[in-house]
């Protein structure tokens, strides 16, 4: 086959390609604030969440990030949303560590009902369109929050045109059901195994 | 089991669980500049990619970002890079849309190879410490870059302590062969599927 005929071929697939996409874009024409899941084992659930508030930032929607778990460390994310976008989302860390850090289960638990207080507060704040629970699954899976509790917020309280993003390792079927869109970041590898520590940039 | 004993359980438990990590993190010692693949079908490949030059900006480390495919659009994330990072973040858009918009293989095959050479002079430079390749697995896919010089580039010519990250659903095995960290975002649930269509912050 001749380079004239490769690129031919290649247009008429692509015009029946578009065709088809354009025919089912036609019948995507709701929108809703979405209930978003990030879990699995791989690395990207909170890098994601954070690509997102860019986003948001970039489109001008207001939006606020709490943090249930991490909080002690100097994370690029969190110096960005401190010093730069103050105005633009809000950021609450609730968390002192990870739980095998602070080893007190009475103090992490208090850590987790203060996040999800605020976390209610900022999804009804009608001004907020956008808001990351980053690392809530944890709390979750610790029972430190109960699920119920949070699935039925979600699902009944929640302003219709609101995101929420949550993300963490483990997430519980209950708001696996719940949820609008889920994304399962699995590990296929990863440069720990071969000694390398976390880096700068790309984990924090 | 009073609540006592279980706090008293939970303390042991996590001094046990922190006493093996510090042990681990303890072998976790290098730092080296990664080859780092998103892929899969499932939400986060860009985003998180995204997030990680967040990251970087919040640490101050020069990072670079070359979209081959996405362009036309208006999203959150040129917003950001174009306006407000400029001093911070090098953004380079060689795509032209998605290759079923343009429907030309000469003009997609022109646009990848130009985004390739961006690619190549930013990952040389050694002011750069992060460069994202966004979307250039779609190029590596219909072969409009040749995977093999790619590889090589990569495991040969890139800087040591540069970390590229490159995005996009169906990442050649050879690609996958030679990252360091390759995370697969794997779709459990869509809303698409509903009638739901992209939405601002949340897919551009």
């Amino acid at each position: 086959m001749t380079e004239d005929d490769l690129n031919t071929r290649h247009a008429e697939k692509m015009r029946r390609i578009k065709a088809a996409r354009d025919r089912m874009m036609e019948t995507k024409t709701e929108e809703k604030g979405l209930i978003m899941v990030h879990t699995g084992s791989g690395k990207g659930k909170s890098s994601s969440g954070f690509g997102m508030i860019l986003r948001c930032i970039g489109h001008g929607m207001p939006c606020a990030v709490v943090q249930f778990i991490k909080g002690t460390w100097v994370t690029g994310e969190a110096e960005m949303l401190r010093n730069r976008f103050a105005g633009e989302c809000r950021f609450f860390v609730s968390g002192e560590g990870f739980t095998w850090d602070t080893q007190d289960r009475e103090r992490d638990i208090a850590a987790a009902r203060r996040g999800w207080e605020i976390a209610q507060e900022q999804i009804l704040d009608p001004e907020i369109r956008f808001v990351l629970l980053d690392e809530i699954n944890i709390a979750l899976r610790y029972d430190y929050l109960d699920i119920d509790e949070v699935v039925d917020f979600l699902l009944t309280r929640k302003p219709q045109m609101t995101h929420v993003c949550l993300t963490g390792r483990n997430a519980k079927p209950e708001l696996i059901e719940a949820a609008d869109l889920v994304t399962e970041m699995t590990l296929l590898k990863h440069p720990f195994r071969d000694g390398i520590k976390a880096q700068k940039g790309v984990e924090f």
